[in-house]
């Protein structure tokens, strides 16, 4: 056996194996912060990159999410997943929250980021969710629901 | 010539020809709404794949994209642009608004959807939008601004 141990690794650690994609606003401000640059979103944006060093994410610098309410924002997409965006972020604390939430979401088999263990600027700060593409739901109960 | 002449033919009633898709939250209700069904969500959902007859769009019911605060909401979706999320939608009145929607952001080559000719309910209730999922941008002059 090799001294490091993959069966023992913490989750946490390793690289993701799905396609992920953090896209970071990078004009976002808060209506209290000066209007001087750069921006916190920049701010954000770097230390998203410096957090994912090694867990196979990429983090992308983007002009506007459209989330200039309740910015600073981020966007977490996976392919064949739902994609998440969130707001009321902090540039100096939710770095590493961006990159648990790429850890969840990648590893969530079916498509949608789970709510237990997810970080706590991830429960306050979602924005709206996004279906795949092709998602189409089966859901008879919301039918029967709905007949009059 | 036929007696059908394309060229004169008006844009806004010809099917899209990329793949575009209209998420619409069949669990919404504004929080003055009553708890009954059908909700207001749904009758969203039949009003838009009603009037999205002919145009190539396909209209898909969701549970919850997660903007229960402004609903009723819905996505747009299409292929190598940028995806787009709406709240504050009325179920009586905004089908037309999301096809009118799709079809502009169908017609985008540059992959945004314009905000001239956008229907009103559009802009007011535009919550995120989301880039493709590999969208990376060159912005060497936002990169300038943030030199220290």
């Amino acid at each position: 056996m090799s001294s490091i141990d993959a069966t023992t690794k913490d989750p946490a650690d390793a690289a993701v194996v799905v396609p992920t994609t953090i896209h970071v606003c990078i004009t976002c401000r808060r209506p209290t912060d000066p209007d001087t640059f750069p921006r916190p979103g920049a701010l954000l944006a770097r230390a998203t990159a410096t957090a994912a060093v090694g867990a196979n994410i990429a983090v992308r610098r983007v002009r506007c999410l459209a989330n200039c309410n309740r910015g600073l924002s981020a966007a977490i997409s996976c392919e064949r997943r739902w994609t998440y965006v969130f707001g009321d972020l902090e540039a100096t604390r939710d770095a590493v929250a961006l990159i648990e939430g790429a850890r969840l979401l990648a590893a969530a088999d079916d498509g949608v980021m789970p709510w237990r263990n997810r970080p706590e600027a991830l429960k306050r700060g979602l924005i709206a969710r996004v279906p795949p593409f092709d998602h189409e739901e089966v859901d008879p109960d919301a039918a029967a629901k709905e007949s009059p």
